[in-house]
């Protein structure tokens, strides 16, 4: 299993109350998502789920970059050492402030920052420990979307532009079919 | 069930290759993000699932609108019923055109719009019978937030500013915990 690793990264995503039986595939969206919108890791709060790893572990394998993933039972203690550290906390959730109603504060702070998003019920603690607990538009959807949204945003769609190191297959982008560069 | 409507929408999503026992989650996400994000509504080509359905029935009740769900076994027919009446057909898939780079083409044209959205594999046909092969980035990701970022895009931040018919509660935007109105 990976640790996580206690250097200062610019965005890192913790994924609050993973049960393997049920949110393997969302949780894994969350991952990949993550790393193709620029963030560097996500902790996962829950249950410790090798599949979670394996896939992470085959994505990066083939497509580079050194995104890592983690599993923690202690959700709150990561954020406070992550705020500890001096990094920022933004909780995203429906009942927040309206992401373009905020985004200029959180841009105009250089300091790292932490997105999390939630399973369903998210405790009490979280709104009260994160800076920032920010809405997605205030209606029932998707962490998923929701933390594309935000990374797309805060990283003034890097995803667009994106490449990682040692990747073994490149997309070249087409109108038809699937063009691919295998690279030795 | 709920048929398919033959009225000409703005944007509709066709999600390819639901599977009951797999996909639920991800289906049912790929459906409050459509609602959410401004699209009318979701045509499921895969299993009929009545749980997605009940899902998405219970959100309309509360959250309000007129957002509809059905089913196809047939998807080409509906792609092809849709061009056949002047809509354009919009495939997400990491092998084509990145977003940015065809986003002022596709928005130029006043025509409705289908976007479509795939489970693992999709057909070549597909492929073939889009207007457009689009990207979210050539990176592996999700289907739910390349479809959260291209409605987005679309809609110019519908999703930040959507208010819906007839719902029960509304969502006050606040920094810390749940502000929720009830209305009668």
């Amino acid at each position: 299993m990976l640790r996580w690793c206690h250097k200062i990264v610019e965005i890192v995503v913790l994924r609050l109350g993973h049960r393997a039986s049920r949110d393997k595939r969302v949780t894994s969206h969350v991952c990949l998502v993550a790393r193709a919108f620029g963030a560097s890791e996500v902790i996962i709060a829950g249950d410790e789920d090798p599949t979670i790893e394996s896939t992470v572990k085959k994505i990066v394998e083939r497509w580079g970059g050194n995104f890592k993933v983690s599993f923690t039972q202690n959700p709150l203690a990561v954020i406070n050492e992550w705020k500890r550290r001096g990094g920022i906390v933004i909780h995203l959730t429906m009942y927040g402030v309206n992401l373009p109603d905020i985004i200029k504060d959180i841009k105009a702070s250089p300091k790292p920052k932490m997105v999390i998003v939630g399973a369903e019920k998210v405790p009490r603690e979280i709104y009260d420990v994160a800076d920032y607990n920010v809405a997605i538009g205030n209606q029932p959807h998707s962490e998923i979307a929701a933390l594309a949204i935000t990374l797309d945003r805060l990283m003034d769609s890097l995803w667009s532009r994106i490449s990682f190191n040692n990747a073994k297959l490149k997309i070249i982008p087409s109108l038809r079919g699937k063009k691919v560069k295998y690279i030795r």
